[in-house]
């Protein structure tokens, strides 16, 4: 588990990855801080990163590279089916997710299925793109445990995007085997999971578990990189994982064109690119971890809980 | 120019980037600081990144990631050549580039040209790779100024690596087009030019203003990114300069894989991939910054000359 530690000293705020390394950004202001039912939701103000949320103390986005991780996440599997018409967001509360697949005019239905309602109503407040998503037409927002809806819909979505947090605490379910079955009887025929999988780099041993239990309940799992400079490495590794469609086997070149036109990040050149992975990601895709002998320095004399 | 404080307290080495983030490192001990005629040397060791050299208090590499940075400056544009025979490294003391180029049979001289010569001998003491790389028969150390080096030598090699630090101080003068024309006329015919170009998200507007030098020096310009954690925003430009070749027009498949079967990050994969650029970098390499209206906040009322 990734022990991230973070923390406001009134100017930067910290956070920590594996006890070796800090990550701090410098504020203008706290804009607000509260403590909902499942975590502590804080919106800062910056200069070089715009506005900023952070969860329990942990970097989830900010105005200035919000775009990378939601591009990557929706165009990548959107682009790659013929005609997606039902969307699944797991997570998201953010709305980032959610504003990039309302860009697909062929997708009919949008189901956001947020744990905590206060991170929509939070970043509705503070960012400027949560409004109109959560109004368009299309778009359903349900504040309930991902895990228990997607046990409860079958053969109902086209893509299903996991946009969770870290595995731990409430997310923890949501990298394990039983999850990820639920997630293969809930896609169509042809259907596709995307699933954000932690960084390749500081965390290679982690993205090697989840991808076993991504692979145990799907036929087909490959993973795929972004950079994200706010995430702890600046890397983040993303899984593509689906029962009968590889990443190769189908690409909407006009979609991905129009699309593109309004991207910060997402071109159609890396809807193969993303997925050559360097070779110390390929291996901890498959569970092998070339940092190995700085990790066990690391991890040895941690709480398996941590 | 990348405004970077850092400095070590007894635990943390900070990097300062912009005024605006921080990268931390958690060090087991200071190993080794000197004052050499050009810069302050130091070396640490750390739990998660091994050994790390820092000059001037900014992050140079670490033995957990260096070998992303060095594969792909040298393999990239190694592999493009179908017999490239003599390489001339620009800074690079720590003999990392070095290392790599030796990998190819094929390259018969390689020059090391660094102006410290103190940061050769440190490294020497403290890193696992310089003594042998150093002591190939192959190789050629010259410790003086590479813009004075590269004038002296014309049509001499078929690659030229300019394995700079931040254009800050003694590093200004590589990064500008008087140095790019001597090292165009310092290259074979099919010569390739291969440089270090900063980060495309924390540094667009930079990126673009050395791209411009390097363009009017060169009448092929292409930019490729590599993940370098440990670096400012996780994502490093590199780029491609020739007059003559473009980086798709030949790619030695055999030797690639035989190189790439000793690397970390290189695979054959990436010989193309590592072009595809994100939307945000691809403008930046032309001079369109798209994170204008954070940089402009953060840089408006800075010196110049920082």
């Amino acid at each position: 588990m990734p022990a991230t530690r973070g923390g406001f000293d009134g100017e930067w705020f910290t956070e920590e990855a594996n006890g070796s390394s800090r990550f701090a950004v410098k504020m203008d202001a706290l804009l607000h801080e509260e403590r909902s039912p499942w975590q502590k939701i804080s919106v800062y103000d910056s200069s070089f990163f715009g506005r900023v949320l952070t969860l329990d103390d942990v970097f989830m986005l900010s105005e200035r590279d919000e775009f990378v991780y939601h591009e990557m996440l929706v165009h990548v599997p959107l682009l790659a089916m013929p005609d997606p018409a039902s969307v699944l967001i797991i997570g998201g509360g953010d709305g980032g997710c959610l504003r990039e697949v309302l860009r697909h005019d062929c997708v009919r239905r949008v189901v956001l299925c947020e744990l905590d309602e206060r991170v929509s109503r939070v970043c509705e407040e503070y960012f400027s793109w949560p409004a109109s998503a959560f109004a368009d037409a299309r778009t359903e927002c349900v504040f309930e445990d991902g895990i228990a809806f997607v046990k409860e819909h079958t053969a109902a979505f086209d893509l299903v995007i996991v946009d969770s947090t870290d595995p731990v605490g409430a997310a923890v379910g949501l990298f394990q085997r039983e999850f990820y079955e639920s997630v293969r009887a809930c896609l169509r025929s042809g259907g596709v999971m995307t699933a954000q999988t932690e960084s390749p780099h500081w965390n290679a041993d982690m993205l090697g578990a989840i991808n076993r239990e991504i692979g145990s309940a799907f036929t087909q799992v490959d993973s795929y990189l972004a950079m994200i400079p706010t995430y702890p490495g600046g890397c983040w590794s993303l899984a593509w994982a689906s029962s009968t469609r590889c990443p190769g086997d189908f690409f909407d070149q006009q979609r991905a064109k129009e699309i593109a036109a309004s991207c910060s990040y997402y071109q159609p050149g890396l809807q193969s690119a993303a997925f050559a992975l360097p070779v110390f990601a390929e291996r901890a895709c498959s569970g092998e971890n070339l940092f190995e002998r700085f990790d066990s320095k690391v991890y040895k004399n941690r709480n398996p809980d941590d």
